[in-house]
């Protein structure tokens, strides 16, 4: 392995021995100015550490966190290979934990619980503070608690069948009652939902808020699954107008791709959206709502809120705190033209 | 700061004291056995490896790294907050070091200098053996080198102003010659290249590749800049088919966003696409090149490939071998219906 070659190329970074020489003082008494501790006049201390920056002296945080038993760093194990998702909660994590001076291994399980085992032995040997989790959520995930001996864990945008894991997830349920609620408030009376696999726990869920609206509102439901694609949205459209039945006059879609797909299929057939039909997508994924005909109003899981939420509570939990069970983060309607009504967001209540 | 507390609420993962208690051996006798050094009986080196194994112990690689000089950890410093183009890369790039047990930090910086300091600060604090930087390719970024005390670097995806720096990048300007002679190998006379804004170095040197290409063929050029959007590659089609002047039979797009709407703003002039115009996008980003009607031909710049390479440089790097330049890496054609050729994949010569 090429890896465990002596590196003999490299300039060596300063140590500790070098302030020493350098300040004309002891290891021990560079030390300690340097660790702030034991008995030392100002004089020395100051001059200590005055070499120290000059040459470029930065405290090894190895043996800094040998010495605590905290290595400040944190792992993350992704699951989401395309990382549409799982990007934004990972930037907004960083940000969170690098404020603290907490730094963040990445791994990528791509899905394979052999990897994904490695991986968590890669990390426990570096001996990290606390561990996020976050994958695609087809459905509940293998909890890794039990491997783990007794470190944090947080599943984000996933989470575990296990009785104390603590999980954050955005409100599918809340995202799809809003949605749907507002085209009910601007007054359709046939909603449909296009929308994914049955098998996403996302999915159900979503069903299961748009049904809600729909009792609320007291309006009939009529629901199609497919898969998350355009290609699907186009199809759907096709066969919902091209049916004796009564017409949709609105679509509440799983997805901003089923979404955009819907819009050209009805495009293709003279429907004008939203006059004749409104629409309304999920995930709020800019690439596809703003180049849509006309832009999709959709659901914004707030993916950057749940990744800087993720880093507060971990950072409580390895500062001792219990946290358990799922938590799920609010929703908001971001309103483009596909839906008919005004330019304006609404946060849910 | 919570996270400096004491953890007092976890359970400890077992020690080589632990495992000394266990087999009822010294912690000197546990250590040698566990390091496979010093003189010890079969008999007790396997009972100490057994009981090891017994309880969960597992070395730590902290201490480990102190006493080899070698964190077995690499940072990685994005610049990319999109991350469409970063996660593939580091996707394989993390998949590479993982298999020579090297843990990957990653940061993102966002673009800004200081926080990509302290980013920095951070990792060198961590001893890292060596550090990967990719961003966003406007242009060539500033140099990190001489932060980093000799510390392996590679740019990624980006390059750095520095003599000695060592870059890998997609061959962009092969891969726009790629496109455009495929074009042209169909037969195809007016080629026209739409294009994205000329700030980014990947548009000149595509743009640099159109040209020659065109050059070995006896063509003439036409080249359209504006937004990376669907919504200019629309208007571009829409302006090059009202003009009374000679009107294109091919576009080579400088994305598949723009190659996309450009074959919607035909598909609106009911011009049709590739009998009347071929197009070819350049990304092929499938989530866009699938859902085009009819989908795109594209130019794939094997990111995956990339990141794997980089994964493998770095470690030769770390082991001592000495890398400089800039170093481009072949793009592929991927060939689907827009351009009217049958389905097949053609590596680049």
């Amino acid at each position: 392995m090429v890896a465990k070659k002596p590196i003999n190329t490299r300039t060596k970074a300063p140590t500790i021995r070098d302030v020493a020489r350098v300040a004309k003082v002891s290891i021990g008494t560079a030390s300690k100015a340097l660790n702030a501790n034991g008995r030392l006049s100002t004089e020395t201390r100051e001059k200590v550490k005055r070499v120290a920056a000059e040459i470029g002296y930065r405290p090894n945080d190895l043996a800094q966190s040998l010495h605590r038993s905290k290595s400040m760093t944190v792992g993350v194990i992704t699951n989401d290979s395309f990382g549409r998702f799982s990007f934004p909660i990972f930037e907004a994590l960083e940000e969170r934990l690098a404020a603290e001076g907490i730094a963040v291994f990445m791994c990528n399980a791509t899905d394979d619980p052999e990897r994904e085992r490695q991986h968590l032995d890669q990390l426990l040997g570096k001996r990290i503070d606390g561990l996020v989790v976050t994958a695609r959520r087809t459905d509940n995930r293998a909890p890794i608690g039990r491997f783990a001996h007794g470190l944090p864990v947080i599943y984000v945008f996933t989470h575990a069948d296990e009785d104390d894991a603590h999980s954050l997830l955005p409100d599918d349920e809340g995202g799809a009652y809003l949605a749907t609620t507002h085209l009910a408030s601007l007054g359709r009376k046939h909603i449909v939902h296009v929308t994914g696999p049955e098998r996403f726990e996302a999915v159900r869920l979503r069903l299961k808020g748009y049904r809600r609206a729909l009792k609320d509102n007291g309006l009939d439901e009529q629901v199609h699954h497919g898969p998350w694609s355009e290609v699907w949205g186009r199809e759907a459209a096709a066969k919902l107008f091209s049916k004796k039945t009564q017409k949709p006059d609105a679509l509440f879609c799983g997805n901003d791709q089923i979404a955009r797909g819907a819009a050209e299929g009805l495009r293709d057939l003279g429907i004008q959206v939203p006059r004749d039909v409104a629409i309304v997508g999920f995930d709020n994924w800019e690439v596809i709502t703003q180049a849509a005909r006309p832009p999709l109003t959709s659901i914004d899981m707030n993916l950057k809120a749940l990744g800087a939420e993720a880093g507060e509570r971990l950072i409580a939990m390895i500062g001792g705190q219990k946290i358990r069970g799922a938590r799920r983060m609010p929703c908001s309607l971001v309103i483009r033209q596909s839906c008919g009504s005004e330019m304006r967001n609404l946060s849910e209540v």
